[in-house]
Formats: structure tokens, sequence, C-alpha cells
């Protein structure tokens, strides 16, 4: 199918190829059943961005009462060197954030990516369906490694366990950043192989692009950046366990102009609309709503009442998260759970995929002697 | 360590890279028992030269009472294009043919691949300390990878899978054949890569090479070449379980010259040489020997000689796997308990390399996720 098009130039050859997905696709996902699949990897504290552009959607599908799964990508967070002490800590961290942001564990499974081990499994499968071609074209590696002196083979291969993620679930939809969707078209087209070549075994998963709401927040020390965790002043972005007196005085500080009205206009006034942005997405009103409704406001007072409005929203996240970062033993037990549930989809998917590939059905073999050592301790 | 070396081209290096490793394994490999570990693919019939040079040498290890665990390596069957059907039915077929071969499932462990799953999970982690560079340097990948369109990612990474296969047990020696040294030699510099950024973890893995005996193992219909299953005529290999009729065709047409004494003059009269080298392996008799206990015989006699002598020594191979092949509950169940002990020293291996890793002590996790799966089951 994609030898026909051997000549045409990458750009045209990846359109071209996402079109013939989208028909494949129309054609053979109405069996499997809507499931959302998303990871986060469990690096540091989040912001305001990552809450608004993924973790608020996570919640709101979760409350829609789709089927979801979402995953603490430890794997993931090992592709560039890490110390261990703070991994290990940043899982139990990311773990006690989710939470106390409003994933339920009654409503979704949340595991920790490592404790199921068929995500390396699938993706050893799909690697030897990948072509090395096909993963240095990758826009994320053609970045990240023109950075870099020495290139982990991580960080090359890592898309092919992404598609492991998603596929291993069965999942239809995938809430990603804009940069992820090239990794998702990845997967689409592994679950395409796979189907063709072993009979139908995947959905092609759909990327879910949260229109852009994180590349919306801006820093606040200069608002025509994205706010990041990587940026070295810690005054240019909110986190979303940062104190009171914290909030305040950033967005006090935040860089505004000298004109003092508020209003809405990102092209002009960058700095004000950024957070008349980050009130409107916390508070589900329109900005042209927020800013008729402090007409009467300079943007000093409007900087005073965002803030109010922004530690009303983020104090009962960073109280609960308080409570759950100090009783580890319970985000054991919510992850434990959280890995029971997903392993017996995966195992669902992984004897199916053994026995198409080759292996033979004795998947009952490794539980049995797994049950064993259990046995014996 | 390795910066030093930067400028030196990389034979040198590697070399160099070899030195140190020497002196690093003789420092930490002391404290490690003894384990030999090897694996093998599940393709097709086992020749003679396959015999002679691994699957003898492993029941010799096996009934010296060496710690050994010998791996039927499914995942590294499928890195190039298979048939589901065709490798299923192999792995039955190699785990009767090394049964009959003598492989005793009391004194050995042997077990499939992929279902040990922390096989997958390890060689992620080292696939983190594996560089692109280092991975695009190792030669048989160079050699396959320039006869071929289209580069499976697999190809490329299929090395440091093997290193995870060799580490998971602790293995301090592997016999291998002269073409797997260099894949080794990775092997080393990923276990001394982890033990010195995580804490010693692993042995330093040798490579034990069988004084390239299926080097010297020549193809019967041009014994320049080596007895090869890639050889398009069959006539030029004696398989494991040819029928003796098919065993005494093969010698009686094998390539010899005009003169009809048997010497061993493997340069200048390669072709009878390769036939006192075969029946010197499988005697444990010395070349000169055996040309002398032949004195009498012309080449043509002594075809019928050494026919005899294989014949006598392959048939009970063939006649047990006839008897194992039609029991695959029996095969089955040989695997299983591989498995199960397999995986007991594997987790351990894993347990450990978590810890170490940062992903946190939660492997009881998952044990007890599987238990309960298999309990409902």
């Amino acid at each position: 199918m994609f030898k026909k098009i051997k000549n045409i130039h990458n750009f045209q050859r990846i359109n071209f190829k996402y079109i013939l997905i989208k028909k494949y696709s129309q054609k053979v996902s109405k069996c499997y059943p809507k499931r959302i699949f998303s990871g986060i990897q469990p690096t540091g504290n989040l912001h305001l961005g990552n809450y608004l552009g993924a973790i608020q959607k996570w919640i709101q599908f979760q409350d829609n009462g789709e089927n979801v799964i979402w995953s603490i990508v430890d794997m993931h967070a090992i592709t560039l060197s890490h110390d261990p002490k703070e991994l290990n800590d940043n899982i139990f961290k990311m773990t006690a954030t989710l939470l106390a942001c409003g994933i339920d564990p009654k409503k979704s499974i949340l595991f920790q990516q490592s404790t199921v081990p068929m995500h390396t499994q699938l993706s050893w499968i799909l690697g030897c369906l990948s072509t090395q071609a096909r993963l240095a074209r990758l826009p994320q590696y053609r970045e990240k490694s023109q950075t870099l002196k020495v290139i982990p083979l991580s960080l090359y291969i890592y898309p092919v366990l992404q598609a492991a993620d998603i596929l291993l679930y069965k999942a239809t939809h995938v809430p990603v950043g804009q940069d992820q969707v090239q990794h998702i078209q990845l997967a689409q087209e592994l679950a395409i192989k796979f189907n063709k070549k072993f009979g139908d075994t995947f959905p092609v998963p759909h990327s879910l692009v949260n229109e852009n709401a994180s590349q919306r927040i801006k820093s606040l020390r200069d608002p025509l950046k994205k706010m990041s965790k990587s940026e070295k002043d810690s005054k240019s972005r909110l986190d979303l366990l940062d104190e009171p007196d914290v909030l305040l005085e950033k967005i006090k500080k935040a860089v505004t102009d000298c004109t003092s009205k508020v209003t809405y206009e990102p092209e002009t006034r960058p700095g004000v609309s950024n957070l008349v942005i980050i009130h409107s997405m916390l508070s589900g009103k329109s900005e042209d709503q927020i800013c008729s409704e402090v007409e009467e406001l300079d943007t000093g007072k409007y900087k005073l009442m965002v803030a109010d409005f922004i530690i009303e929203k983020l104090t009962p996240i960073r109280k609960e998260y308080s409570k759950l970062i100090k009783d580890p033993m319970y985000l054991e037990e919510i992850l434990k759970n959280g890995t029971e549930k997903a392993i017996e989809i995966a195992n669902d998917c992984w004897y199916d995929v053994r026995n198409k590939i080759g292996f033979e059905n004795d998947i009952l073999c490794i539980n049995e002697s797994v049950q064993n050592i259990v046995n014996k301790v």
C-alpha cells in the first residue's frame, strides 16, 4: 500500500498515510468499544498549564462516565539520565497530585506503567514491525537528538513503547498535546500493520488534541512563551501546589503592559490576555464574559481578583495533596488496585497477541508460575 | 572512563574497552556464583554443525553439574518476517530436539523466552543505557542491514534484548559462536554501566567460544564453506533428524578428492578432513587417532564407516524425538516447569533492578494482581 508513494516527499507521504489510516480506521474501529488512554511522566510538580492542558480534561472524561485508563509512565521517565530516589518520590507525588485533582480510582484506572510487564513485551513485537527509517523521521526525535552529543537508544525507540502503551488496552482515543500527534500516527500505523499481518486485533487509536489548551497558557514572565517547567525562573509558572502567598506574589508580578483596562487581545496584549485565558479555563466562562464582568477594574485590581480566584480553585487540591502525600501506604494501595485492573485488560490483549504471533497459548503458564512464587512467599 | 579514548579509531577503542572490561570483571565477578546461560532460536531442524557447535557442549556443562539455563528465544525469532504457525511448531520441535539430544530438565532449566516477561522489561532499562552509535557499530547489524532495503527496528536493537537475556539470570558464562562475541561484549559493557550507575547488580558475563567447533564442520557439497541451514542444497548438511538412508546417501555423495587414502589435511584435503572432523567430534577421538585406525580403508569405504558411526550416534536422538513430538502435552509441561524455575530467578533480579532504578518495591503487587486473575479463571 505504501510502496506506491515512495517518491513523494515526506510531508505528503505522511499526509497520504494519514488519509489511508483514517479510511482504514473508519472501516475497522466500529467493533471496538470506546476506551480512553493517556500517560503522564512522573517528573516533578505540575503547573497550571499541565493541569488545564491535560488533567482537567482527563477528569471531565472520567466524570462523563467514559471508560478511562491513566498511566504514570515511569518507563518513559528514564529515557534520559535520572535520579532513582527522585523518580521514586515523583511516582508518589504524581499519584497524590492526580488524586487531589480529582482522578477517582472508582471511575478511572490509574496505574504505574512498569508494574504491567506486557507494555515492554508488546513493545518488542511492535518493534519488529517498525523500521529504523520511520522512527528517524519523527520530529521529536530529530529535535531532541540534535541537542545531544550521545544519543541514548531509548530516545529513538520510545515512540514504539508509547504505541504499546496505547494498543495494549485496545484504546480508541488518546488525549495528547499537539506535539504527540505524530507519535499517535505511528501507533495507528503499527495497529494497522499488525492487524493486516496477524488478523484484526487492535482498534486504530484516535488522538484527542485538547485544542492547544496547554499551548495557550503562557509564561507569567514572558507571555510570548508557553508556561513550562523547563523555564528557570519559577515565577514564570503557577505550580498546582504553590502556597496562596506564592500564587499571589507570582500573579502580582506577572508581566502585563501599560494599559490599565482588562481586555482579551492575545496578539497585541498577551500578558493580560494570558490571565484572562487562565481565568476563563478555570471558570468555564468565555474570555469576553470575563472582560465584561471586570470592566470597572484596572489591571492591578484584576490581578488581585484572578489571584483570589486561582487560590480558591487550587487550595482544595493543595490541601488534599498534603493529606495524601503523608499516606504512602494508601497511595501504594491505589496504585496496586490500578495495576490489578490494568493487568487484567493487558493480559487479555497479550494472550491474544501471543496466539496470533505464534508464541502459543501459554499465558496461563506464566500466571501459574507467578502464583507458585507468591504461594511460596 | 570512555571519554578519554574518543579520538582513537573504533578498533582500538573496542580493544581498549575490552581490557577495561577484563580488569573490571576480574575485580567484581568473584561475588557471583557461576551460572551458564545460552539461547537458541526455534528455527527449523538442527544440523550436525549446530549439534557439535552448541548442543553437545550444553549437555557436557549440564552433566558436569554446572548451574545451567537454556532458553528457546522465540522473541528473537520474529526480528525478521515469520510465519506464526511455523514458529509455533518450531518451538515444540526445538523443545523435543533438545530433550532428545540429552538436555535433562532435572539438571537444566529449559524455558521459552517470551513466557518470562522480565526479559523485555530489563531490555528497556538496558536500552536507556545503550547509545545509538554503539549499536550501529555491531558487525552483525552492519552486515545484515546491508542486504535489506527496509531495516526493521528489531534487527538494530536485538543485541540489547540478548544482553537482558543474559543479565536477567546474572549469568557469568555464555557459550556462543565466534559471531556472537561482540554481542557478549555489549552485555559486558551494559552490566558495567548499570553497576556503576545504580550499584553492583550484575556479574560481567564471559563468553565461552567453543573453539569454532561449528566453524569446523563444513558443507558436504562444498567443504570450503560452513555447514549451514541457509544453504539451498539439503545434501550439503546432515540434519539431526535425518533417516539413516538419507544420512548414508548424503555421506556417500560428500565431495572429496581423487586420493583414496584417508588423511587429516584440512587445508589441502578439506573434503575428507571434514568427515574426519565430524568423526572425531562425535567420538571424542583425535583426528590423528582416527586416521591411523582407518589406515587400511580407502575414502569410499571410510565414508560407509563414518556413515554407520553417525547413524549409530543419531538414531537414538531421532527415535527419542519421534516419541516426544507426539506428546505436546508433555513438552508443554516441560516448558511450563522451566518457566516456573526461570521466572523465580528473573523475579529476584527484576525486583532488585526495580528498586535500584527508582521504580520502587512493588513487584509483589504484580504477583498478587496476577494471582487474582488466576483465581478468577
